[in-house]
């Protein structure tokens, strides 16, 4: 594994580092770190790598890597820059035959997201997106008991993701990671939006199988002289005529990381939230609501993959890092089969992929146009 | 007191009797509690009313208790029936000057509502409305917090009000209760959005003191056959520049009656709900969240509403019928200052009237038109 | 009903006041509400008694009510008096053909507890013991699960009582109700454990129909100065082999009337917890936790009781003040009964009589016991 | 890092694999993994160890690392085995030279606790061992607080540690992890009281500062044929007068790994859950209860140590791994302060060492006297 970015500093990258190396079978042995080339090495030396394997640039990085004799040279890369530079890096390491494991949102715009989808198919290398939030196996769970059709036909979907740090402007005080994404240079046409919305876009497709067709939102920038929304409110229509609410937030005071989704079928409900990822809450018609808790064997019965996502028997409660390190793990055993030429667990095959992260695009540029309409309705363009 | 409505087989009839009951100031001596007379004088027995004051039917009533002499007559009605016989009732009630408590929804539509409005200010009666929600100390602490300045300005309101009873076709098993409320001669243009929608919207302009300006709303039908909303979602827009969400439901399997709200300032943020009244939650930048917990001293020093409003000592819980009863007390104290010609207590002027229950029918009124139209806002009427 | 206590400044006498009032089948019409008769007179006003009704004292109220014709005179009285007064109180009231309803714990010791069963029954009156805790409805249905014998047979049970308002010596301060509570002339040999002690015991045997045959107490007076303990924790042991640990407090900062119960069976588990009254969590081997919430139709096809004990559907909270009232409700139908030579509906005669009350005054013996003890285990007399 | 135990088929071995893994900073490279030579070799292949360093027991692993250059040998070893083998194998290794990480209980008896304490003092090892609960974040919070002054003297501690995985005789089963845990001769006198009492045991003193001095204990087996307790429940007396229950089960149906602590104060109290780690309740006199949340800036202000414990932003959860690998982080920054002879920053010597190990011998030493004496309390040996 190499990595772009992640340099010191930067939030994201670590989180990255630490959920590959949970479970033994992903080394990090090359990187760039870092856009300024000495922060890159200093990052490099931190994390005891071969110093000719830290990069001045990923360009750089690409080309020595081909150089080395392929059991050596790294096999996939994970990229964990600002939004800006998603594209040009994927798209180069894809290129030169490397896989991908990049951070969302995909990309800049959909104009990229189509371009990188097209590219990914070409070059039949396997490229993950990091939607962690889908990595949590009581996810896993809910997404089975949807599909097996107990909830019967889900009627409506409400997901939440409210924040409250940037309920000041914390970017003019020299925070690295609020600069950044309140930057439309770097961040992109939204804020909120695309920094949380779309995860919570991802996790309402993910459980649901759905595909939102319409939108109608409401995005706000709450903190004068921000440049990007800082708040938004959505309804949102789905292709089986479920209809939804979504709403992110970067100013509500006192909300931490407090992703949840509630979600009503004619038959059961379900609930979850991202702050207490153990626990999915199953509601019924005329009975008790039932508590389902990870680590369960009633969980593994119900879905293999909440089963396989598990690390520590129930009571002993996993959390993010283990989450983020289940996308690692099903993309990594997808890339080893590649390399191995054998075929993955279809198991393995479940992590986000470019066709998710080009319906985040499309989700980012529909709110956006719908914000700016008068009409009710945005379509989603296909 | 007299009654109007509750009678066999109704549910909200007899939580005014008990509300009305609890505190030992309010006695029933006087009802027409059904449209069928016979119902009405079994109801009245069982009461153990004097039988010479149960009455075929409201207009009897008003005749009969004139005849009476000022202090054994009733002092005021209390109207439970369904919504479309709130206003004929209400008005006759007031016309012979009778103080009034009445149900929600006010009115069957906005012209009625308007028209109460002038009949109340003209009559120089006591009007009540039942929006039992804010009757619980913990909405009044909120709104006395919000009111002193604490959480800054309101930026973000999020108020729902989710219920699963009619996830199926109650309505046609012989529920009394689904069944005028599914029925549009009996409740209005709007069912979900009606009955509960306007809890909803009350509470959030009573915790906050705003308005709401304009709405976008998405209305549904999941029953089928069902010919009233049954779900309703909507965009807010209150006219301090606050963005807001309001969403009810009646087919959210396994929400039982799960009214809460999120208010979120630019220093604070609020958190309250109604199947666990006794808490709020206080939320700020840096610090921990707060638990406030009824009936404790320092609830008391921040809010005269919520101590008034308290009956037991903190970790005795409170519940929905003690909240319906802090309407009743404050209606009767006005009332009982204006048969002694006394200044009412301040605090005793704080319980839902006229005023609230027009801006309940253009809440509806508003829902219903923007539900039909393709504009993404649509503005409140004056 | 007549009162005697509950004068101005008391706590539980207006409780039960209002309890009784709610269902509108019980009518306050006479009192000794204070040890001084002025403040005697002073309540009776407040409530709007008929004066010739208001008494002095007990004993007067006992003669001049047996003096009114039958029909006239009160049915039963309510003791709300200090601990010291209950067993003179109520032995006079049944010696005279009164039905009681009581406070607890019953007596001031267990030579008076004896008395009192021997009383009761020679009487032939109704006595029920106010142990209001057993009205909640979820603790009915938690009894007649046990009872179903679907937890099996019952290993564990925790039961526990912490609160904290006597952190201080608020006794100093003026408090009447710290006050008699820390005075023995009052409140008897037990303080904490009296008060609230006796109430998780009684919970712990009504819900699983066991009996604590010894026990190994350790009390403490934490406040200086202070009478009696103001702590206590106990190991238990029942009479089909279960284990337990009963725990109470009043000097657990924070905790405001945190009663609550954990029962594990061999098959089965409950909890429950009584500032959260509508719920009870339902534990399987391995299966989801069940939360069951009061007021659906699944909890009364499991409990009659339950379900009889409900006032509002679910979702609309219950609390407190009902679970009081159920106790009244069960009480005053089988007085109804006597009154009636009827037979009551068996589950009318679901209260606390004067054998649970003799158990409370065991259990107070025998906690006072073993903390003097040095030996682990101290039996429970006969 | 060498590891000896955590064979096919063992638990607490992978979890101190990927704990050690996470931050990067530690690397395993030898072990003796199982007491079967083959299974060792397989789990070391499966680990991707260099086959020279998979040993065939632990003997042949400390002669073999000790003739390579001290460069290349392992600094430390983590043991892992069933109870009865820690005490050779800890002893052998610190003779050796080695640091050594123990699993805890950490010997078979007080004596083999005692032997060992004067082992490491003599052998000027670094000695850890794993109470992995001491290492949230939440908890060293906690004790800053405690050690602060701010909750007044210590009144009472009540700490709990229930699960029901037990509750069935599983050793029957070919459950291995349930074999010897219930096996007299691998885990020693306890069962559930060694396995899970002695976390609990740890957690209170740790948090408080004080030592239990004298207990009550009423151990149980509830599963027939099962040689060990599976339950026991004790009263404590602590060194400063305050007094407390500790109680813990195996068998307790739906509890899954429910360690909890609650500490009174003379001015505040604390409360903590080990299933939801990331919160600590803090109560005060006549005030909210706080929820205090990891993570945020107001937690580093009062704690450093939780602040070092601390890996994500708040929001995002961090678990049983983190404070797992919170532990190590401890010992080796310790260990390599001593490779490196410098001075260790305090911080880092905040991890379990032998005394703490030699009290949980003592605890179950206490508890088993306890429960075969008639007397009340028993007191700790010196």
């Amino acid at each position: 594994m190499g990595m772009v970015g992640g340099g010191p500093g930067a939030f994201i990258g670590e989180v990255h580092r630490k959920a590959a190396r949970l479970d033994g079978g992903i080394e990090l042995v090359a990187g760039a770190f870092d856009i300024n080339p000495r922060k890159s090495k200093q990052m490099g030396r931190q994390l005891l790598l071969d110093s000719k394997r830290i990069y001045r640039n990923y360009k750089e990085m690409i080309e020595r890597e081909l150089k080395l004799p392929e059991g050596k040279r790294i096999d996939f890369v994970s990229i964990t820059t600002p939004n800006n530079w998603h594209f040009p890096i994927a798209g180069d390491f894809l290129n030169a035959g490397f896989h991908v494991m990049c951070e969302k949102p995909m990309t800049f715009n959909v104009t990229e997201a189509r371009h990188l989808q097209k590219l990914v198919k070409k070059s039949r290398k396997v490229f993950a997106l990091m939607h962690n939030y889908t990595g949590y196996p009581m996810v896993k769970l809910a997404r089975d008991m949807v599909r097996s059709g107990e909830l019967g036909k889900i009627r409506k979907i409400i997901v939440q993701y409210p924040q409250g740090w940037l309920a000041t402007p914390l970017e003019r005080t020299g925070s690295m990671q609020a600069r950044w994404r309140t930057d439309p240079k770097q961040s992109g046409g939204a804020g909120c939006m695309g920094d949380i919305g779309t995860h919570a876009e991802n996790l309402s497709e993910y459980v649901t199988g759905l595909k939102i067709t319409h939108l109608c939102a409401d995005l706000t920038t709450f903190v004068s002289g921000r440049r990007l929304d800082d708040d938004g409110n959505c309804l949102l229509r789905f292709n089986n005529g479920a209809r939804g609410i979504l709403h992110a937030s970067q100013i509500s005071i006192g909300e931490e990381n407090n992703l949840a989704i509630w979600i009503y079928g004619e038959e059961k409900s379900l609930e979850w939230h991202q702050e207490h990822p153990n626990y999915l809450y199953v509601k019924q018609k005329n009975g008790p609501v039932e508590v389902w808790r990870r680590g369960n064997d009633y969980i593994g019965a119900k879905s293999l993959a909440a089963a396989r996502a598990t690390r520590l028997p129930f009571g002993h409660p996993e959390a993010f890092f283990e989450a983020f390190a289940n996308i690692y793990c099903n993309f990594a055993d997808t890339v080893r089969a590649r390399l191995t030429k054998t075929k993955p667990d279809s198991l393995a095959l479940d992590f986000p992929n470019v066709d998710d992260g080009l319906r985040g695009m499309l989700f980012i540029d529909t709110v956006l146009a719908s914000t700016k309409s008068k009409q009710k309705w945005t379509r989603f363009k296909k």
